[in-house]
């Protein structure tokens, strides 16, 4: 995916004049009842306010703008590349205080991340970084970190803020920050983890066969939708005082306040999220308002009916929520970040390759093998040129690769992990109908220039004294490429056409 | 891998007459110093005794049989397939005590294992069943159950049997098998185990590339080391009371003496063994003596310079101990058990396919596919037609495919695991000069027959009324295929030549 050009046109404000609800029941309808929250409206609680909202959508349903189609056709060079029109517009239609939220939540993009992120879609707001920032560290400045998101981004005064805890506990409580950060109650843990989408390098899955599109649900992730970063909270287990069979295991449930040395941003989950090491994004839940021990996995929509892996027979005919498994740990996985897709890469027989590669579920990376020859033959990486290997976290990599080979090349790139496992060879093998987990061996194709060829290196010379340029490769040259006795003297010793 | 017939002329008596060593001071040399213990030398203890050891092998060393080469041509059709000559040789030059150990252990596999199995290497002994009978139930019989040795099997006295206990504990001790015994000293558990050898399906890694092929290293595995079966013992962390990070996590050592209601066998490891759960087999020691915690990986060979993963560019020419990663535990993986490579399957459009599927450290198997067209479609397994789901089992599967087309076709078998782990494509994936974990779709070759297409049907008729027979389909009819009259009416319709 390349870094295409902000384009403000693109945002948010267009939206409201067309979509405003009078209605002066609003308020009251949809209120913001909760203490120091703004931008959140109780639904879990209040069947029928959710009736209620069904029944204004479907008022205005008609008017409602399409959801694009990204998947069929390129998707827009623009940033953001998809807007979310229809989402700012159920918003404003449930209005008053929810109308705001698609302004509100792209002024804390603008305000807390980069401004060279890309913007994948503006609302709910879902961005990753440029791929050369993200191989910069193994930690992800928290800038740069990419942001998935399945609403509004809430505001929370941290000092009215409340956890309350419920279900199935021996002792239901409700605490508040300054509690969980008292380390005379619970130990404070930092731990270093990386957070990946299920839906990262999903455009490899979209280019190869469409599947299902929603804007919203299925972002077209590329290779950016993961990050590092260094996580200061508490155990969950220490907090409930009830060991149980997840939570024994490698992977841990954090309940933190602090990312990379400064307090949480907005973005991502302040003044409270959840950081399940081990687990794909999903379920670490930012805005943290109550946990509540069940004794079956939940049936919310995020854990019921979304990031389900299907096999490749499963979609728009047959899915159910009960015929997909639910996806919790990433597999072994990996990306190339440089050189990019389709670059031409002028080079003395040698090509700098970096990237990253993650395995979820506390395992880590052993190996990471690259290719010149799409997949033929392996260089493994030098383990020192590899950061270091975490329980949570990605190893980035870097290789200098031996590339004779001139034209058109499929470079690729393999991880193994402590357990063996390694990625399945295409991008078919994993296709599924929710485009999740693209885990098989990343490929990119590149157009190789390998200047420490005699001919090769004469010809950029002739390009640079003619004044013209290599790229784009798919522009003829504007100079003869041939004279006419350099011509004469070839097709004479190797003639063009048999002696008899 | 076929089920050779039992050549008994194969085994190990004969090389007895050939290598003696009538030197008087054997049995001060190699003493069965520990008392209860029968075909076992301690060497650790010795390095005295290792260096004597070796003067004699290096004295005997040109009369040794050569290592038969098993990779570069096809394995012996016999059973045993592969002998050990020169291991048995190596015990015979250091008698007394250790020269009747090939003929011990031989006999203990007659005792204790099922006629049929298949004799891989007669001594060390290693064997695996037959594929069907691996099919029958998801706890394999003892008498079934896969084995790998490097060395002969020794016969232990129970009640004399101690346990040590040194190293980095806080108190060493002795436990007699009545102490582990003792539901008052330590908890008895009961786990259900698959334990698999990586070195499962090696064959498939032979037929693409030969790699290290010593016969006793690397033993030519087909599908079935591997077995399952519910051990009871007691939990290692409980008896040493030091918690560590290992201990801590999904997988646990196991101290056991019970496999499947049974007291566990010799060739199991009486009285007491290691089960690792999540843990290659090889990381479950038989026999085991003492326990000695260390504060960082062994260096015993087993540990340090075997069972090492190793890249595709790494081999003879330039392999060390430190430039492969341990194997611990086993990626996903699967195999086809029926049909059979190379079967002739006959059928009225359907094939039922029956098979395994597992994932180590404590992943299980979600989601099993086949494909009965080299992968491009997959169909996939309902789950009630797999096994229950253990954190620390593999699941068997079966499945009645769909088969439309005749003639050669390749049936693969793909699992995922709850990490969304999946298995590599190609065999040459996977490839590693150790031939280890194999782990790549399993593909086999048959032959379909669609006896309900009814030029099919008509042509196994007359096969029937000739007295001839499909099988083997390499050989030719030994009737007329086609009337003269069919043949003018078909050659008439469709004419040979063009008209002009």
């Amino acid at each position: 995916m390349g870094n295409p050009t902000v384009d403000e046109t693109n945002t948010s404000k267009t939206t409201e004049s067309l979509f405003t609800n009078k209605d002066p029941k609003l308020a009251e309808l949809f209120p913001e009842e909760l203490i120091g929250w703004h931008g959140y409206v109780e639904w879990d609680k209040y069947p029928e306010r959710c009736q209620k909202a069904h029944e204004i959508l479907t008022t205005y349903k008609s008017k409602f703008t399409h959801i694009p189609e990204f998947q069929f056709e390129p998707l827009p060079a623009t940033n953001p590349i998809l807007i979310g029109h229809r989402w700012k517009e159920y918003h404003a239609v449930l209005g008053p205080y929810l109308k705001d939220i698609p302004a509100e939540s792209w002024a804390i993009v603008q305000r807390e991340k980069a401004a060279d992120m890309i913007h994948v879609l503006d609302f709910p707001y879902n961005g990753e970084p440029p791929r050369n920032k993200l191989m910069q560290n193994k930690m992800t400045p928290n800038e740069y970190h990419f942001v998935r998101n399945h609403g509004g981004i809430p505001t929370i005064d941290k000092t009215a803020f409340t956890l309350t805890i419920g279900g199935l506990v021996n002792k239901p409580q409700i605490l508040t920050l300054a509690d969980l950060q008292d380390p005379k109650k619970f130990e404070p843990v930092e731990v270093t983890v990386t957070l990946q989408c299920s839906g990262t390098r999903r455009i490899e899955q979209i280019h190869e066969y469409p599947g299902e599109g929603d804007e919203l649900i299925n972002a077209p992730w590329g290779e950016g939708a993961i990050g590092t970063a260094r996580y200061r909270g508490v155990s969950l287990k220490k907090v409930l005082n009830v060991p149980r069979r997840k939570v024994e295991a490698l992977n841990e449930v954090l309940l933190v306040w602090e990312m990379n040395g400064e307090p949480l941003p907005a973005i991502h989950g302040a003044p409270l999220r959840v950081v399940v090491t081990g687990f794909i994004g999903a379920r670490s839940c930012k805005w943290v308002l109550r946990v509540n021990v069940l004794n079956e996995p939940s049936r919310g929509p995020v854990q019921q009916q979304e990031y389900l892996y299907y096999g490749p027979q499963i979609g728009k005919q047959n899915a159910l929520f009960s015929n997909g498994f639910s996806i919790q740990e990433m597999p072994v996985g990996s990306a190339i970040m440089t050189p990019n897709d389709k670059q031409v890469v002028v080079h003395q027989g040698k090509i700098e390759m970096t990237g990253w590669a993650y395995s979820g579920g506390g395992r880590w990376i052993e190996r990471v093998d690259v290719s010149a020859d799409g997949g033929h033959t392996w260089l493994q990486c030098d383990p020192d040129d590899m950061t270091e290997k975490h329980y949570h976290a990605w190893r980035l990599w870097k290789i200098t690769l031996p590339v004779l080979a001139e034209g058109w090349l499929e470079l690729v790139v393999r991880a193994f992990d402590n357990a063996c496992n390694t990625q399945p060879t295409y991008v078919r093998s994993v296709w599924n109908w929710d485009l999740h987990v693209t885990s098989s061996a990343h490929r990119i194709k590149i157009y190789s220039v390998n200047a420490s060829n005699p001919a090769t290196a004469k010809r950029l010379r002739q390009i640079e004294e003619n004044g013209d340029s290599l790229e784009p490769i798919t522009r003829p040259l504007m100079f003869r490429i041939e004279s006419e006795e350099h011509y004469d003297k070839n097709v004479k010793k190797h003639k063009r056409e048999p002696e008899e």
